[in-house]
């Protein structure tokens, strides 16, 4: 465990859960598809959406289009908490009020920087990407400059991030153990289905091997 | 579908996507695990945190700890914005630009009343029990006032909630469908491992029907 960054990205409830280092933030950033993005509007309302992201060393890129609203709050130099969660299993104790969960969790907060730099949208975009489904960008069309125009993408540096991590079994007083009711954990995995192919399909395109043996996780899966 | 109840909970992108019917609504927030709760602090910072929900009716309830910054701030009057997201699939097009997710999300204002009837803190955490693991609260020990007084439940109605789902395959221009690049929809489930069984259990418990039976999911399961 490191030393937290801020005060406000420092862990209260169960601090023994908490980490600050990069790699440990970065490996789940890394393995989450999507993350949720909180900003305070005009008016002062919390706003939460779900995007993708994507990590490039100390940068976190979220994605988004154009014409959303988020999008534009956010460059109106708003700040942003950014959350994400990979569910690692179900923690069923004796008693229902230890009852927990498995998790990897990630908060960043900072102020959105927007992507306007040719290279930098360029390398951005392929990254997200590359994010969710690794080896795509290899095969698929890349946007032209019209596609571009319509994507916004903003950075956000991990400066202020902080990860929770629970991975273990029920906590049970010592009271509880003696009773006869069953206490373990349920794991939990993000899977993947039998791809499905596009009707519109050029005949003899070979379903890659990214695609085939696409799966998503570290230690866990 | 139907009417949005409120300007802010009207989708403005890919309104096509949007419900704002409660059977919809309800059938995401029964079946997603997690929410994400966000909110404005006395700063006027955002924050988001996963945490655990479950829905009776037309109330939500969110859980959490007497203890948590989250739960003082929301004490205080807070509105919030709760978003929960399950992921179908990962939608490969044969651009990248036009690359996507088949989802299922909810979006939920409100500002959230704190539970203090007995009978209802009683009813409520059962509730979000049975939401995570159905079967659970006739076998596990129930809380006793100490731990009653431990736990913080929060209710937010359903008044102000839209539901947004994607389930597709690919949307390519016309222009693209000749590029010999597979296109389709890789389907992503959350699916169960072996139960992993604490290491004190009394003997000869058995595993009940509840874990190894365990599933989570709706049509896509």
């Amino acid at each position: 465990m490191s030393e937290a960054p801020s005060e406000r990205t420092r862990l209260h409830r169960h601090p023994e859960r908490g980490a600050y280092d990069r790699q440990t933030v970065g490996a789940i950033l890394n393995e989450a598809l999507i993350c949720h993005v909180a900003w305070v509007t005009a008016e002062g309302e919390p706003r939460v959406i779900p995007t993708i992201h994507a990590r490039d060393g100390d940068t976190l890129y979220i994605h988004g289009s154009q014409a959303s609203r988020t999008l534009r709050a956010i460059r109106a130099g708003a700040q942003v908490c950014v959350e994400s969660t990979i569910l690692d299993g179900l923690v069923l104790a004796r008693s229902t009020f230890n009852h927990s969960m498995n998790y990897r969790s990630v908060v960043v907060f900072g102020t959105p920087r927007e992507v306007t730099d040719h290279d930098e949208m360029d390398r951005a975009q392929r990254i997200l990407v590359e994010h969710v489904v690794p080896g795509r960008t290899a095969d698929a069309r890349i946007p032209n400059d019209e596609e571009l125009k319509q994507t916004a993408i903003f950075a956000i540096d991990l400066d202020e991030a902080s990860a929770k991590i629970r991975a273990d079994g029920p906590h049970d007083p010592e009271d509880d153990l003696a009773l006869p009711i069953w206490a373990g954990v349920i794991p939990l995995r993000l899977t993947v289905g039998e791809p499905e192919p596009d009707e519109h399909l050029v005949p003899d395109v070979e379903v890659p091997g990214y695609v085939t043996g696409y799966r998503r996780g570290g230690p866990t899966m």
